[in-house]
């Protein structure tokens, strides 16, 4: 005689259905046969969350929002006066995307919602699935706005006349999306949160290389934006004598040297990237009059980033030969570590699915970084190919995603009866 | 008893009437207090070529074009089977040029045109002031356009299909610009000319800080344009570790040093400017996909220019690390010399008009560079401020202006009437 093993939450959870959620919201902003650009409150985002409310309202869940429009999808517990248990991620995505990145967070927490149901199964708290405003911030700058509202340590009115690269305010487009979505009208969702766990593809090749089906996400490192603007003055390209010139690219360009120099220090965990120039009048025979250009700098150890941090300050204060030099800091965001507790409950629900696990911490700035701020936070990482993320090219297999469903799942259980 | 001396053709230029056509054209196009966007087929260059035809009507001269919406205005002589003598420069500017470069040439030489009626002089060949199609070619590349069909260097055919950044094919504001403009049916301007003279602002620093009223100009520079493009893969700026770069913004700015390594040699002959850059994305936390650049590398030695062209495309062809590197030329142009008898001609008009002169070559291309391929040709150049140019803040003096205006007089008819 053969035991049959009862019945898991965790087997519920469909990799098919899954996986079509992934391709229907991949048809909403699609570019080329796989890309994907769905920027933030653009119509590709309203479209991409009105698609997440009908599948919501056909399960009969609350849909509700914020200010900042924060979309919640809402399966109630049995006592919904205790504060909810919170996943999901993000629906935006950068201007040349892939099908992943920030959505996978918001269709597994669907997928987990569903799950329930499917399985039968009724949790104390309630739990919420979030789609984040804005996390990605190459229409609107900052990145994070959603969370970090919701969290508190930043103000709706900072962002609200924040323009896009056409002049759009973001209040406008925030008006335009509030305006589209079909919500409940009272809240349920709102600090405090029990806890908040966002499930999201590596962005980075650990866990393909090493054969992992997990990773137990033990925090976030750190991240810092600068944009260097140096100025200079236009000039005629073929008379203007080296003496008379003042070329913001050749000042760009020494600029840059100097900070790689003080950066690229052979530590592998230094992340340095310059991802957006500019130029005026950007004209082949004409001096360079202003190069604008980004600074995307991450370290996972707080200490160093500050001493990278400086070092970019201290070769903007040294000034720019004959032209002008000014550094802004556009992001500030130190490392954070998630709660032992939490990495714990994570790394145990994917033990108990006989999943193989890391721990590691992310390479990526997430919304889960506010949320650490007010409730007990961690993350669940799946592989994705090459590590390759916002490109086109991001792949993550449907049973890779499935797998992060089910630690999901799990987790949420655990948290929303708390039994960890 | 005092002589007084007869009357000089030269003492008819009117400064004021000179200065007021000048600022007349800076209103079109006009960008700040003093700055000109005025590019090549554009509304605004229309509309200033509108004028210009408008004045020549009144003053019955006749208005030609081409293929190519070269505009020809022509004063006619006592025999007009003969090639005609031309002046000119060109209409169009930098998108954020001044309010002298180029228009001064057509001003000058429309001034002639005038001062010979108010000196009621007549000249055996007919004298034809010309503005060249696309000379700066920074709305259509490449620069040039309108003298290098005319004078054969190219094809017409070759540049119909060239788009501006807003992809409105060149064919196509060709066509509205030659419907535009009120000209006479027939050709009486064509190759072969006599000779060809152009005035315009230095456009460098040397007349003025020598206190030297006009610049007899012995050749042009050579000049070479080159189009670089990295290729690299778009990811994510903080998840992707060194070894799964290939960074196109990071091997763009390799390749620079290794360029500028190789061609800064301290010869203050040698001029190489970097005006253009493109990034794809162009998003602060992905690394750039692709990054496109330009070279204008110019040298009065055809020898040294050649070596750093050489330079240039062996750079490209090592390689860009990680990357893809590939390497157009825009524009090869090797440096010219105006024929001696030429510039002696230029040289003496000035000394008679009691002028202080000294030789130099151009700086900058200009459209006299293909006109010397197809008949004499010099140039003539006036101090301006600061040598400044491609800049709003380009300026030179009423005075100056009517110095080279005066010099260009006795010179076109010298021409004109066979006296050199």
């Amino acid at each position: 005689m053969t035991l049959k093993p009862s019945p898991r939450i965790a087997d519920f959870v469909d990799e098919q259905r899954l996986w079509r959620r992934h391709m229907d919201m991949a048809a909403i902003g699609a570019i080329g046969t796989d890309g994907v650009n769905r920027q933030a409150l653009s119509r590709e985002d309203i479209a991409a969350r009105c698609m997440l409310i009908e599948w919501a309202h056909r399960r009969g869940y609350r849909v509700e929002t914020d200010s900042i429009a924060n979309l919640f999808v809402v399966r109630p517990g049995r006592n919904n006066t205790l504060s909810a248990v919170a996943t999901g991620s993000h629906i935006d995505s950068q201007p040349s995307g892939g099908r992943f990145d920030g959505i996978y967070g918001v269709l597994a927490g669907f997928e987990a919602l569903e799950c329930l149901d499917d399985a039968g199964v009724e949790t104390d708290r309630p739990i919420a699935v979030v789609a984040w405003t804005n996390e990605e911030g190459s229409r609107f700058a900052p990145s994070t706005m959603g969370s970090s509202v919701f969290a508190g340590a930043r103000q709706l009115d900072d962002f609200l006349n924040v323009t896009d690269s056409g002049g759009a305010p973001l209040h406008a487009a925030l008006a335009t999306t509030l305006d589209s979505m079909a919500v409940d009208a009272t809240y349920t969702v709102a600090p405090p949160l029990k806890a908040y766990i966002e499930a999201h593809i590596e962005q980075g090749p650990v866990l393909e290389a090493r054969g992992i089906d997990i990773g137990v996400v033990t925090g976030i490192q750190g991240v810092r934006w600068f944009e260097i603007e140096i100025t200079g003055r236009s000039a005629h390209a073929g008379t203007t004598p080296k003496a008379n010139r003042s070329d913001a690219m050749a000042a760009a360009i020494d600029a840059i040297n100097r900070v790689r120099l003080a950066i690229e220090d052979g530590d592998e965990r230094t992340r340095f990237t310059i991802g957006r120039m500019e130029v005026v009048p950007n004209s082949p025979n004409t001096i360079a009059e202003i190069v604008r250009f980004t600074i995307d700098l991450r370290h996972p150890d707080a200490v160093e980033l500050e001493t990278y941090a400086n070092a970019i300050r201290s070769i903007c204060d040294a000034g720019a030969g004959p032209c002008g030099i000014s550094c802004r800091e556009l992001l500030s965001q130190p490392p954070c570590s998630f709660p032992e507790l939490m990495v714990d409950t994570v790394e145990s629900a994917a033990t108990s699915l006989s999943l193989s696990t890391i721990r590691l911490p992310s390479g990526a700035m997430h919304d889960a970084l506010f949320l650490a701020s007010i409730c007990p936070t961690s993350m669940i990482f799946v592989p994705c190919r090459n590590g390759v993320s916002h490109n086109p090219a991001e792949f993550a297999e449907p049973s890779h995603l499935a797998n992060g469903a089910r630690v999901l799942v799990e987790t949420l259980v655990k948290l929303a009866n708390n039994e960890q």
